[in-house]
């Protein structure tokens, strides 16, 4: 059988050159054309040097996609930018992954509201599927227009989904104290990713207003039919990739500790991607991988939930999880392509 | 007048060598002895290189210490061993700071419960005070044996007192989410601290067991007269130096947001070494210094209160509140030797 | 065609790690066998938290090896055990990879000068084939035992072989200054790999002695017909993985710097994993591959050559390699199970 | 005595926040005027974070200098800029210390080849000192502009003046590796000093034409009567701060290796900042302080020798430097202010 023809836009970000690194070795698929409106005409390995006797691509415009025949086109672009191409591309005939949070919300007035900017294309709201496969994989299945999850809701969406789907934990109780990579703030030069700002250093950001909470909210609220709401703060990291969070939840009087295990081993019984773990999960253990890790546990003493959960922010966090939608979108293994082991150390 | 003179035993680790790096331009007093049992007989920059040419004093024993007349005496070591010292120097003249756990909690039964070991002078508990300078000054001047705080319930203490102090939050809210770095592991090697099990890492440790829960509950019930329980998650960051912990706590009925501003600069309105920011705090805000910076909000969306703070472990963590101890119990002025500036970055 | 059975001896270490991670996905072979004798019973992945769900194999004890029916074994141990091993495994019918420093000199004399220690296995010098593919690949796939390089060796006689063919440089003016990631120190906790003495920290170590020197020497004279003496100055980097090495020399009256593109072009045109390069490699470029990253260039000004070259400790200068000499030894394509993409960032 | 009154121009820069670091504390000055044209108005605490409390003075413009009674100004501004402010400030009575590159080099022409632009104040020249001062305590003493030393030449041009004033080596020979932390790129953001581009990597860049080339050469060649070349080649560490080069060079037939300590003893008996050290010192051991380390040795088996230095690029390298000529031109005793304790870890 033929490969699938695939497009990337948006060459010069992390999330475009993590695709590549991914679907370089896919079985299943060819790269067919990847664009950057700034770097056109250069070769992909000029942007991004690693990939040197590897990719050397010339990297063509975003209006090219047009003349290629293509199965699926993924959009690795800023949110307010990436609307703009699924509109342009709306009438072709290839599915799209945004990896952008443009179509991530529930409808252009939450969005606005969280991103602080009318969107143009709410059309594309009602055809979009949330891309979270151990959450929504039939509307992925279903979906031409595929909006890649956030960074921060991946891990901790699947963290509290078994407890709310029981009805174990309050849901207005939760607080996650999020730690990340410095790429989950992209690729370009600024005060907040100058080395000297961040190596040997930490702290604590956008706290109360930070645009993912409200997507970890209508996920979960949606999944538990309740109205979910978390304390969500994000730290920032001397590292380069990886999430690491520490959630925080009230047990309700339905919690029965000793069914803890059980709920989430049948959760997740059929989720390749999940690893629950006996010990908390170091960012390591998952780098460069599509894992998300998660540990669980109850404190008899202070009567909390605590869940730590770890992903690589620009695999499961972003490229790797859309190649995994790419698998569900075009019908292949949901696993081909992504049994990277975790680089470590 | 002359100079004090003052003793420190453990050379050894980073609490050892960094009181030296503070007291070596501290005006009022001179270091007459410093010893180490497995270094004696060596130069203190032959255990620390960095000290070449600045202190190459010979380390003695710490039965030599009996021989000096001296003011005050550090103890700079592991816990378990400090408490055989403190009962070895207790019929002399000099007053003592413990730098170890071993006199922080309330009695030798609660010590036992929380440190696994018993207790074998007990006697010290009576006559120890906390050596928090912005909490228990007035005991801290009349004793002659000073408990120095551990490093995670500085910070942590200091950002809740006034908020128990004046009934704002729930005294069994409170969620302490705490990152540290990797000196307070100590100064000895161990598959905790190798370089690439921590480099471009992150965990979390000790969930729910970690003996500074104890004494930060103990310490803040004291002060605010309630039974204050603490949730404590500490986690390991990929840097030398540095506690920042997100504080999370319920607001009361007495709550009143509009008064918060004025109840932290209330309740530090003379405490030279606190700095209630503006914005949240970064480590490196407070590198190499005796600074504890706070900063706190509340978030109506969710109705939580949210608190930032920031140390650096081995001085306001450390061996700088040690010298502040010593400046309270030797009646200097209690800035004395401590105007360091942040080294940042 | 059924898979080739290989072991591997050693599991503890990075290069054991990193043997399972890279042949995981090998596709011509399966890991029949791991051993450890430290920690044999337990599972692969209690060792190496990565790999839980991954490899879940329980380690055997290296005597196990005999009972099974094996084409190759890769000893991932530490020079002066591992000879024992080789020893050991002698008579069995499969062919042995070791990746310590026991038969990678050219006489049992030079070894004991150098690693000062008698050498217990001396009839392996004789056998054994020098593991660095682009230059000895005849000898790699007729032996039955192959010493897998050094890792300082690999990127820096891949550097000057090149020149030193053509007689472009003097062989007694060469200057190696390498600087190289905390991994090749090995996994054992030890005060030169804790934490705080290496991150934001850099030094020189092993100046004029270190081991690699005379490994250097030797293959560059046996492959030049000269008798090459080498400065070679490690350095201490606070990486996880890499070293990259900057070489200088002084050109010979031979030497013609417009042929310098062409006699590396030439030498390693049939090279897969030799990337020679318009710009200097960065460690990141390299970072879990396989590859050599060359970058070279002539100072007319000073009259020097100045190479610089990347490689990933690990992989080209460990487990990557040693799969490569597996594919030649067994006969496979020898960039086989090898094509991974640089992890960058 | 009162106080004399410093002025400081440009203070968002590294070498801006590190000179307040240093003089915040120093007991012969007072920081009279701090400015910045692109944050005037604001205070200087705005700019450095952790300088809250401690310096919120408010920022004034380069004009506003000229109002004020100042004894001495600093000018912590980028090259091509800083020559316009001493223009400026040619007729006022305070001294100058310039931290830029524009007037450490011998004549305009040299200036103009290696900076690559014309200089404009060239009557500058002839007037200013060449402010390292372990080899031009006098001239800097006498002058009214003192050009502080680049970052590289500091520690390199005090490691090898004592070798080539006793015609030890062959002024030809010398090859520079040196290694250099992050904020030698300055304060702003850039696509090479963004945290991922540097983290956990390593590489070399401006091989053959780094500027600090020819200010090596020039100060060696006057110093020692000869016509000294250096092969530069700077390469970029995962650190904040420091510089750490090793220094390769060739013996006379002068050279006699017993004499190599005598020289470097008696040539820094009177320098209370250099250290001669009996192995390689490591950036950790000068962090946040005003020392030079050096560490030689000859390697008898290669005929080389090899010289390690170790300095803070942003004190002895600059802030720390300039009070130090501070202290010369104004008459205080040159450690004044300067007795810090190296931070490490």
């Amino acid at each position: 059988m033929s490969k699938k023809r695939i497009g990337i836009v948006g060459a010069t970000g992390y999330t475009g050159s993590e695709l590549v690194r991914i679907l370089h070795n896919h079985p299943e698929i060819e790269i067919a054309i990847i664009t950057s409106e700034s770097r056109a005409g250069e070769k992909f390995s000029d942007v991004h040097s690693s990939f040197y006797g590897i990719n050397d691509t010339v990297l063509m415009k975003a209006e090219d996609v047009k003349k290629e025949q293509l199965d699926i086109v993924f959009l690795a672009l800023p949110h307010r930018i990436s609307m703009g191409y699924v509109r342009l591309y709306a009438d072709f005939d290839f599915k799209i992954i945004d990896l952008s949070g443009d179509f991530r919300l529930s409808t252009p007035e939450v969005y606005k509201e969280w991103y602080g900017t009318e969107h143009t294309y709410k059309e594309g709201f009602k055809k979009s599927a949330y891309g979270l496969p151990e959450l929504f994989a039939d509307d992925i299945r279903q979906s031409s227009l595929t909006a890649n999850p956030g960074c921060f809701p991946t891990g901790n969406i699947l963290s509290l989904a078994p407890l709310l789907k029981h009805g174990f934990i309050e849901e207005k109780s939760i607080i996650i104290d999020a730690k990340t990579g410095v790429t989950g703030a992209g690729v370009k030069a600024s005060i907040v990713t100058h080395f000297s700002n961040v190596n040997d250093n930490f702290k604590a950001y956008k706290l109360k207003n930070h645009r993912h909470t409200i997507e970890i909210e209508e996920k979960l609220s949606i999944k538990s039919s309740t109205d979910v709401q978390v304390q969500f703060s994000p730290h920032l990291l001397p590292v380069d990739r990886g999430i690491l969070s520490t959630v925080y939840a009230r047990p309700t009087s339905n919690f029965d500790a000793s069914k803890l295990s059980e709920i989430y081993n049948e959760f997740y019984a059929n989720a390749p991607f999940v690893r629950l773990r006996h010990q908390p999960p170091t960012l390591k253990d998952v780098r460069a991988t599509n894992f998300c890790d998660i540990y669980f546990t109850y404190d008899e003493r202070t009567n909390n939930l605590i869940i730590v959960n770890a992903i690589d922010n620009l695999v499961k966090g972003a490229a790797g999880q859309a190649v995994h939608n790419m698998n569900l979108m075009l019908g292949f293994d949901e696993t081909c392509g992504l049994g990277y082991v975790p680089v470590n150390p």
